[in-house]
């Protein structure tokens, strides 16, 4: 199988994209890794060394994180996030991942790669953390803002055969992201959601609140795409004030600072348990070909962790299984 | 002034409401506390003591937390609840605080004492700690599931208002719940309200995103009921995961133990820093008297802290105000 990264994509590129992929070369012999983007900036990180399973696809351009989407997408012809999305269209590779804009990486799906036959909204999905460790993947993350019912349903089915396909798990539970438990509760669009969502086969574990989804309710959890990012922001921003005050506070007194310093390796083990960069690779889910977006902060560790969840959705055959399931098979 | 206390709702009730009403009758003599519920239920806390300014209104019937709240304000005349809001309603009470069935306390307000005239729908408000620990007003928090952008316009003018006469605050910023902080950022519900917030008499500090709220960069934040309820149960949901995970990693060996026993006043200071308990008492913007909510699980030091709020929107003239902005005075 092959897997293009964009190199030039992330606030570590393309040192992270580089040491990713040189460690994941080693490990998966069975795949062929293409970096794509500046070839005089890739090549000096690969210490002249010859990997027979690395290659680089030269581009020229890169696609910056401010970079109005759709306009970088269309004008930007030879940056390695559209190259590596091209590739994945016309089949020189299986999966592309990239850590860059996230809005532009919407656009190449949709203009790029196209969407998959019969999906009217792709949606952009993130993997949290739960407090059991198997993560929720939750979808949509703002590909969608004014979601239908119906695209809320195609999350639902999309979500399921993803983590049944990639993450190994059967009947994946899927709970809609709403105000309360009960079945009438929410808005129009989840109360009209609901109903299909009891009909579909899938294993539909009904409404999940906001304050349930860490607790690990549920395996999928759909949303429209502004709620979600309401959602995925605000679990960032509490966790992030709750360090902030708690550093404040065992840093304010000698006593503390040396308690603390005892505590240290757990304190960090908690970090890492809360921080959602540690499920880096979250698809996109619709269109019609592999891509895959990694955190913007990705490190080299968190691009590996991207490139396994893409060697399993390739091994996994998930857009083969979205089509069937789309055409009803 | 006079403030009618809902004795029966409440994880607590009616201890903790009684407890809250013999210290702030103590500590605010010039107001009469008037606590609705169950006689034979209060009087023993009284303990046979008189107090001055504390006086009974006795009502037989009590809203439970699983009551359908719409139901149970019309068929339970003689609840505490409604007992209350009709207080209001009649002049007889300045302002009401229950602590009960959130959803039937805005059926008290809507039902009972009525709408202000020219407002749709009313919000219902929380206040969230901030770091700064100024705090920030949301609203709305579930009232109107389906907000229209006129609606979240209403919002920051009663929001705007509340926060000048009850907590002093000089042009307070009001922010619009968003999903980035540029101008055509958003669904078609924020992308509307935000050309309505522009050109209002209010000092719009523009979208907040759900990450920056607890940073305090805005003192009244409006949203339709659907993503505040995401927004305010993701935080209270990440707080306590947080919570849960420290609690579990400090108690993992007797090292941690050791060191975590030396910290625990700073974890209860931490805990105490972001928990929105310690902001109790937010009102039910829109209603034509002082309708303010009090957490479930209120105790008495929370119920004060709520007394203290009905207090300072009564002195404040809250509805006078709110009233005059409506009729364009």
């Amino acid at each position: 199988m092959r897997i293009a990264i964009d190199a030039m994509g992330g606030d570590h590129a393309p040192a992270a994209q580089v040491e990713a992929v040189l460690s994941s070369a080693a490990e998966w012999p069975d795949t062929e890794f293409i970096l794509v983007g500046r070839a005089e900036a890739i090549e000096p990180l690969l210490a002249g060394k010859r990997h027979p399973n690395v290659a680089i696809e030269d581009a020229k351009e890169i696609i910056e994180a401010d970079d109005e989407p759709v306009r970088a997408v269309r004008r930007k012809a030879d940056s390695s996030m559209v190259v590596a999305g091209r590739m994945v269209k016309e089949g020189r590779a299986d999966a592309m991942i990239s850590a860059g804009n996230t809005g532009a990486l919407m656009a190449v799906g949709l203009l790029v790669v196209g969407r998959l036959k019969g999906i009217e909204r792709p949606g952009l999905t993130s993997m949290l953390p739960t407090l059991d460790d198997v993560g929720v993947l939750v979808l949509d993350l703002g590909a969608n803002m004014d979601a239908k019912p119906e695209q809320l349903l195609q999350y639902a089915t999309m979500g399921s055969i993803y983590r049944e396909k990639v993450n190994g798990l059967k009947k994946p539970r899927v709970g809609l992201l709403n105000v309360g438990t009960e079945a009438a509760k929410g808005n129009e669009l989840t109360k009209a959601a609901f109903e299909l969502l009891e009909k579909a086969p899938i294993h539909f574990v009904g409404n999940v609140e906001a304050r349930d989804v860490l607790e690990g309710v549920c395996d999928v959890l759909v949303c429209d795409g502004f709620s979600g990012n309401i959602l995925l922001k605000a679990m960032e921003g509490t966790a992030s004030a709750t360090f902030k005050i708690l550093r404040e506070e065992l840093t304010s007194s000698w006593k503390n600072k040396l308690a603390a310093a005892v505590l240290k390796p757990s304190f960090r083990k908690v970090r890492t348990k809360m921080d959602y960069n540690e499920y880096n690779g979250a698809p996109l889910l619709g269109v019609n070909g592999l891509v895959i977006k990694g955190h913007g902060s990705s490190n080299a560790r968190a691009m590996k962790t991207a490139i396994r969840q893409a060697r399993a959705a390739i091994q996994g055959g998930v857009i083969a299984a979205l089509e069937g399931e789309i055409r009803g098979e």
